[in-house]
């Protein structure tokens, strides 16, 4: 029987944006369906008491230091977003209304979400900006911040992270293989591991 | 050139434990120096505005499965300690005093105080059960006692913290090869690769 592999993301963590760069070898490898599921970070946050590492200065210029090392090791582009920390209020309803709906763009407009943010350092805070990087990738703009104001969609986001909150999750990405929890970028290995037994 | 292995770490830290229990195996492997370097956690919790895990109680539950995870593939005794939090004001005064005197019971003393804490679950915060932990190791615990009091030993100690902070040490184990700077008992491999480099 195949397993399921749990990713609990927001766009928002460089160390989730590491994890989905593995995702699709780590499921491919152990013959695991991957569920995506996306979350408000700063609700988990909010929720609790966690706080973002770079709120310790010291810590948050070690952690990008560390993102490097890993994007290094895993050979995928890696760059530190000016911006940081981007609102992605949006972005997670418009990943939650599309997976909703179980519209196959899903894929692809997390893919181009990932890499504006963490590969080519756009300001996704900026609403101008965000239409432009998703019609630059031939994906509808207008359609898809619609979806993000559709209530349904508001209210489907906000139970997820709030589910996500009651299962133990405090911080991105966070992987669950079975009952088992898995947290940060930094435990694929773990991950593989449960998902091979 | 022989390269030189940093580990700053304090006896109340359960990673410092775990990176302690590999260090030995680590720097002999890559023919490294390990240089011990005892600094007070709280000290740098305090000046860097960071704080243990433990203090969201999400992120603390799920820490110490983690470390239990890393104990159990490092083949290694690890067991949560109820008296967790532990001051170790002293216990880092000790070790610090021991080191400046060069004196050879140092590394024994490390030896048994990361034991009573990690492997025997003492609480490590009463006197009387420090003394005795000590004196069932054979170490002379009044002379120790003593040596913590000695204000050149308090002074090293908070010299060492501070300089620790100055360096860009947040947390604990912090490992440095050259001026790499490397945070966490989970970055082992990381220190291996650049002892190699």
């Amino acid at each position: 029987m195949s397993k399921t592999l749990e990713y609990y993301f927001d766009f928002g963590s460089p160390a989730a944006y590491l994890a989905y760069t593995q995702l699709p070898a780590l499921a491919a490898d152990s013959g695991a369906t991957a569920l995506w599921r996306p979350m408000l970070l700063g609700g988990v946050f909010a929720a609790t008491g966690n706080a973002s590492p770079a709120s310790v200065p010291a810590k948050g210029k070690y952690m990008f230091r560390d993102f490097a090392r890993f994007a290094e090791r895993y050979g995928v582009p890696f760059k530190f977003n000016p911006f940081f920390p981007i609102n992605t209020l949006t972005l997670m309803r418009i990943a939650t209304g599309l997976q909703l709906r179980e519209d196959p763009r899903f894929a692809d407009y997390c893919a181009v979400v990932f890499r504006a943010i963490w590969v080519d350092k756009q300001n996704m805070n900026d609403a101008p900006t965000v239409v432009g990087v998703l019609q630059a990738s031939g994906l509808d703009a207008p359609a898809l911040l619609a979806l993000a104001s559709e209530q349904t969609v508001k209210d489907q986001l906000k139970a997820a992270t709030e589910s996500a909150v009651a299962r133990g999750v405090f911080g991105a990405p966070t992987f669950f293989v079975d009952d088992q929890m898995f947290w940060g970028q930094d435990r694929l290995d773990f991950v593989r591991e449960a998902l091979a037994k």
